[in-house]
């Protein structure tokens, strides 16, 4: 993959699904602009712009668009539903179609328009121990660890907890203890969820390498399968996360999540300061 | 003072001095946009843009430009030094000119081009108890506190502590209790401050309500005072803070402070969903 310099002033975009933040970077038509220094410079809150994660747009020749993506301490990202649900919203309106395919590290993901929001099928959950992954064999449904939660792969580990009242949950102490049990080998998302009804379920999360985060949307489609997997719930639920309201909805074709997009500002980074980076 | 709905897509700039962060509005010939709500929804990092002080620059009768400073709670804030000097640099470039006035709450602050860097002189310092402010008469320059720290009012309370070795020190235990001691009726920042010789200072700070922050503009400024009144350094000294180094003077006409600027980004905040903040 060529790269090259990127321009003087970068045009880009920030938005945000449900406080999950993003700034989108247009490569089409040109060699891909991003490195690990330049999504290491946009990161940085203080002295750049910083994101959640940044999302290179890129000419596709098996979707409309490919969509890479990064971190901001420079590493590369899988793929991230909030931020695909973002682009989605923008390729949508550009294109002027209700539905739009978006190539990412997990194959192609297809975005519809929802009037004010967006689904994304997330694509099918990951239920087998050596997919999640997990370390050894053992039953994924009732993992053999204290609360017994569901393990799911959504592209990446998730260990969902049920409890009663999520106000009493001390996410980031059982998070942490956790996200490094040796029986994740790529360590692991977890999730805290509270029934609430058959179609409604409060979630918190703590994300691998992260902490709490507003809104995880592969955590939100793992607690969803999880849920229905252990028959709590429907497979269609709201949910309402720390950023506000999701849908998800485990059909045959995968697990689609529908919310906000919001465009917070468009901007041009001023490149020319890299140099002294 | 009037104030008009934001325009829908509303110009602003990013920049920052050492790693101190601002949103920096133009709304020179028309009425003031800044709202508590709007500088609320700006300077949230994740679904706004994120800053450390928004400066809204107004039109002048009395100096070059006005600039009025908000915090990202929604309340306004006082005189920023590291901003002024951002503020400086647009000026400055903009009318071609090696020097420009700007008027804040704490007076006339003079704006001057130093090649790659800008100088704001910052003002006399306040060195009498009630000006500071402390809450009753005490030698200002050796307060009865352990560490016999100096107090200097610029514009703001500061406790500048002189110590050995400042690897060494726990900044926030510290800062937290002098911040809130009944000696300032208004707390105070803290200042901490390692001679490293006759002109040359490291200095941390911890900023009342706010915590550890890289730079601290006047914070630098107390600390220089500080030092040159116990007789430690020169009038003229470079200090070494969290987010690079400054130049501090102490001059007849008060303390100038000199350092880089950087523009990050310009942009267009997309303010339609304000209503549903």
């Amino acid at each position: 993959m060529q790269q090259q310099t990127p321009p003087p002033n970068l045009p880009f975009l920030k938005m945000h699904g449900l406080g999950n933040d993003f700034v989108i970077i247009d490569s089409r038509g040109r060699d891909a602009v991003v490195t690990p220094d330049l999504a290491k410079a946009i990161g940085d809150r203080h002295c750049g712009v910083g994101f959640d994660q940044l999302a290179e747009i890129r000419s596709s020749e098996a979707a409309d668009i490919d969509l890479d993506f990064w971190n901001s301490d420079g590493s590369r990202a899988g793929a991230c539903g909030n931020a695909t649900r973002c682009v989605g919203r923008l390729m949508l309106d550009e294109l002027g179609r209700d539905e739009v395919t978006i190539r990412t590290e997990r194959g192609i993901l297809i975005a519809r328009d929802m009037g004010d929001e967006v689904s994304v099928n997330m694509g099918h959950p990951q239920l087998m121990w050596d997919e999640v992954p997990l370390s050894h064999p053992v039953d994924t449904e009732f993992l053999p660890l204290e609360g017994e939660p569901v393990a799911v792969g959504m592209g990446n580990p998730h260990a969902v907890f049920f409890v009663e009242d999520i106000k009493a949950v001390d996410v980031p102490g059982w998070g942490r203890k956790v996200e490094f049990d040796p029986l994740f080998p790529q360590r692991t998302n977890v999730e805290f969820a509270e029934i609430r009804s058959r179609d409604e379920i409060r979630m918190r999360v703590w994300e691998r390498g992260t902490g709490i985060t507003l809104a995880c949307g592969s955590g939100a489609c793992a607690t969803a399968v999880a849920a229905s997997l252990r028959g709590l719930t429907d497979k269609k639920v709201r949910m309402e996360v720390d950023g506000g309201w999701l849908t998800l909805e485990w059909r045959d074709d995968g697990v689609w999540m529908t919310g906000p997009t919001q465009l917070v500002f468009k901007a041009e980074f001023d490149t020319s300061f890299l140099e002294r980076v």
